[in-house]
């Protein structure tokens, strides 16, 4: 673990997806992934050039402007790589508690797995998340999305000493709404599955020190829906906020691992925060439960998000799908107590708003009560 | 061809989908593609069941409501199942000018392809379309869509004799716009490529005499973001409108094959209407083209819709993907004058609007001239 880091990281030994050899294939895979992202990315921009070649004369005539864009394009994916080359660099050894070979640095990383297209193509959303937690174009979603939470946080605990009120966001992505909590200077930690997330995450909190140090390019690789064609190749700079800027003494961390496995002590926190998380689970009844169970009595879960449910339509994949007002129900059947609830609560996820299609959620946003 | 139709259909034999063999094969893997809706439906709902059991007995407790969802959805596929069976009836005697053997009658199909699961989730689209367009749910949709179209075409020949105005409409799914056009005496014809669409339009077109006959389940597959579990169950009656009150001696027709190929006579047509049809192209300026070969000089050219670009990230298939700014220019290049124009106008497409995650579209709406 670098020695300057304001975030420390641990790989939680109970999830089951960082064990042994298999842990370590991962995550090779991952570091894969990222280094697959110019090469993939370069190759649909060439068939598309391929394509745009073949086309008539005077059709092409038609199109130098789009024929030029490409080449813009094409400039925008080499910097986005460049960014992607310097999140992988020190990765293996970004955990406190493990150091795994350095493929950047000449150890021998030949036998890991190669990523799929599906895989590669994460990195994109990596890009979009980049822009929803950490850059100034982010600020309306996370102002939806996050502000209810932290501002129930501040209500909830306003008689307690912030330090010793300790929170956990499962799902934490990048960590922006951990960090968010932390730095107001509650204990606080995210805990996040995806490798992919944790990469970023870790160079985002521990090698950014300051704002507005890095541009990424986060729409090139939608290709469709453009209503100008500068809307593509649009720059967007991260982070907006200082990373380093946690009040010394804080107690802030990110845990690796799967929420399920990682959580099994009772009665531990005063608070869970989950934004745009239950719905990536199978069973999104063993959350609840962990969630019933980890929190301290009189403890608060703050939920917000839609009912997305990550593994409905994904073959081979286990799923159940309760509608809200089912879900609620069994909520409440845990003995949870329903404080605050809201639903229609309109909001973004990862949008770009120039483009001529966007996604809009309605979302559920509750805060339930353990009783004590 | 049914001897009561109201709507002549055609296989237009310059499309290249319906040559040969070829097409043959073609027709009968639509047909089956219906056939699978039943199975393949109830083996996804039969996977989540297997896997509600498999939980812990205390969450599945927890989850009775939910289990007798999961009948409640059983019953409504089979109810669909009962219409897409009705569609593909007779569709063999469809076109006027070809008959193919009829599956469903006894005639030998078995060395038809097998639809993919892709092809069968198609069928799901084709629900959700009869919604948009056939049904009064769908009204607020077609308010917004098809509205300035038709408005324009009442405008722009208002010193006509209807029945000597010729319109096309490209890309007429099931051919509610064209049947909107032709009901008020124009003379229309709706061109598609999609057999799956044409079947549905067939029995939509020329099978219901009368309002409200049918009730279909659109939302049933949908298993995720419901508020309410019986907004996944809800029930929708179609048609709204009584496709056999299209006033004797119109001349409303649907031509089956591809635009590009189909459309080749110069000079033919008054007006054509396109209405999310094209970003369906690998290469939309061979669209732009067709429209100006095929219009009469002072004719018009009416567009709604946004650029999704049907193509642009389907792997092995050609496109390019030109922002509305550069391809207003390539339509200007052709000639074209630009008459009227606005973007940004918000619409959405077979939305479920009781889902907690609506699509929302910021499309174009544009009127252009050939000039005379």
């Amino acid at each position: 673990m670098d020695e300057q880091c304001n975030v420390c990281a641990n790989i939680c030994e109970s999830g089951d997806q960082f064990e042994d050899t298999q842990e370590s294939i991962h995550f090779r895979k991952v570091i894969n992934t990222y280094r697959s992202y110019r090469p993939h990315s370069l190759r649909r921009l060439a068939r598309t050039s391929e394509y745009l070649s073949s086309l008539p004369e005077s059709h092409r005539q038609k199109l130098l402007k789009y024929q030029s864009h490409l080449e813009d394009v094409r400039n925008c994916i080499e910097q986005n790589a460049t960014l992607m080359k310097e999140i992988i660099v020190d990765v293996s050894r970004m955990f406190e508690n493990i150091e795994y070979p350095n493929c950047e640095k000449g150890d021998n990383c030949r036998n890991a797995v190669r990523p799929t297209t599906v895989d590669t193509e994460k990195t994109y959303s990596v890009l979009k998340q980049i822009v929803r937690e950490w850059s100034a174009d982010g600020i309306n979603e996370r102002k939806i999305c996050f502000q209810p939470i932290l501002n129930e946080i501040n209500e909830r605990f306003a008689d307690r000493v912030k330090s010793e009120v300790s929170i956990l966001v499962p799902g934490a992505g990048l960590g922006r709404l951990a960090y968010d909590i932390a730095v107001q200077g509650y204990t606080c930690q995210g805990n996040e599955y995806s490798l992919l997330m944790l990469f970023t995450s870790n160079f985002i909190l521990n090698k950014c020190k300051g704002t507005d140090l890095f541009t990424i390019y986060p729409w090139i690789h939608q290709y469709h829906n453009n209503l100008f064609a500068v809307d593509q190749i649009k720059a967007v700079k991260f982070p907006d906020a200082d990373p380093s800027a946690i009040p010394a003494g804080t107690n802030f961390s990110m845990a690796a691992g799967s929420f399920i496995e990682v959580y099994t002590n009772k009665n531990k926190w005063d608070c869970v925060a989950t934004c745009f998380f239950i719905d990536t689970s199978h069973n999104v009844l063993a959350y609840v439960e962990t969630i019933w169970n980890c929190l301290k009595p009189g403890g608060i879960w703050i939920n917000f998000g839609p009912l997305l449910y990550h593994f409905a339509d994904m073959p081979n994949e286990n799923s159940i799908e309760p509608s809200y007002d089912i879900l609620r129900e069994a909520i409440l059947s845990f003995g949870f107590e329903m404080a605050k609830e809201q639903t229609d609560v309109r909001c973004h996820y990862t949008q770009n708003f120039r483009a001529m299609l966007s996604y809009e959620y309605r979302s559920v946003f509750f805060v339930c009560i353990k009783p004590s």
